[in-house]
């Protein structure tokens, strides 16, 4: 299968790119037990992750004006705090626990199969993700990215429309020269409606052992994956 | 000299970063000399460039809605064509040499001096060319940015205050903690009025070699500077 008309790759990042999950199970579970914490991270990344789509609702809803990912991961985060032990946290400390979405560890084959397709392609971000966090996270971990792209350049989170769009237009593409790459189906409905070109990988542990959602793909993708590594391989890289 | 607030340092590009001059002579001579063009390709990238800040004025006035760079740029490019020759131009390569701005060179300081400051600094573009001029750029000339702001990000085209302050914005900074580099007096007046920190280097050939204007620092700016690679020492990378 070959996609002659791709010419940039746009990437959701959060479960596709990076391992939220277990990144902030890791990162704040060293912080924690350097500070006699008993949270159970998991268990709060799963309850934060879990306010994520509403949040943003508030605000394609237009209920609120546009907010950064940032500022709606900390009003979450202050919401949880009294659960999950965290309400005797400083402002500073608070910031470091919100910050922790800048720190994420991505996917073993997240960066080799990057390099490859960069040789190619253009490759960037299209996340819901603000554009500080993108680019922290990136440099943190070594993203190649050529262009940190994120729902705040567009003033619009995804799955609205105008943000699939935005990236065609800021590269004066065809939709369909543009591909949208990610392991959430729903993402890819929404690319796939703007026009977008789509590919599907799987990440059968984003939510843990237990997970049930998007371990297959719902519709004939135009390029279907094992991660990113494969992704670069059916991509020709 | 040390400057421990700084986190951001933005780069100016035409001129600052990439020798515009010369390389719209060397690549267009190449590819005017295959087509058997006699158009004196010095002349006409001076005669764009003098076209660069009324075009961007009638933006800044409010004269005309935004306007991409790339859309300027060609809107001077016909008008400029029949004067030098270009008129029998058909649209593929018209838009061929407009896309010249793409393909820059950086001068030889730029990717190592910028190599070093990444270690150290969050590094990346403000420049008035347009997001995808600038991505191009980078990739075809290996520029190693963090990230890539435009003028476009802000819907502002500098010296217009909001694209500095929109560098702080998104990083969730201080103007301080943000440093403006650019071989441009006017550029840095600017940034400093919205309370960056500034830095100056010497591009005595941008213009070539009769150049007249910002061969000295007119305010005592907080880094002056030879080159990139000075700057990177300065700034103890």
């Amino acid at each position: 299968m070959t996609h002659p008309a791709v010419k940039v790759l746009v990437f959701d990042v959060f479960g596709s790119v990076v391992d939220w999950r277990g990144s902030i199970a890791r990162d704040l579970g060293a912080w924690g037990d350097a500070h006699g914490s008993r949270t159970d991270w998991l268990a709060l990344a799963d309850a934060w992750r879990a306010r994520y789509q509403p949040q943003m609702q508030r605000v394609r809803s237009g209920e609120i004006g546009w907010r950064r990912l940032d500022d709606l991961h900390l009003e979450s985060l202050r919401e949880l705090a009294p659960a999950f032990g965290l309400d005797a946290l400083d402002e500073a400390q608070l910031l470091h626990v919100n910050r922790v979405w800048h720190r994420l560890d991505p996917w073993p084959d997240a960066v080799p199969g990057l390099k490859r397709l960069k040789a190619r392609y253009l490759i960037g971000t299209l996340s819901n993700g603000n554009v500080a966090l993108l680019v922290n996270m990136a440099k943190r971990a070594a993203l190649p990215w050529d262009v940190v792209l994120s729902a705040e350049t567009f003033r619009h989170y995804k799955p609205q429309r105008e943000a699939y769009l935005g990236v065609a237009e800021l590269f004066d593409l065809a939709a369909h020269e543009v591909m949208m790459c990610a392991a959430h189906n729903s993402d890819l409905e929404a690319a796939r409606a703007a026009g977008l070109a789509t590919a599907f990988f799987i990440r059968p542990r984003e939510h843990g052992p237990a997970q049930t959602t998007d371990l297959v793909a719902v519709q004939a993708w135009d390029v279907i994956a094992r991660d990113i590594e494969d992704l670069a391989t059916q991509m020709g890289c």
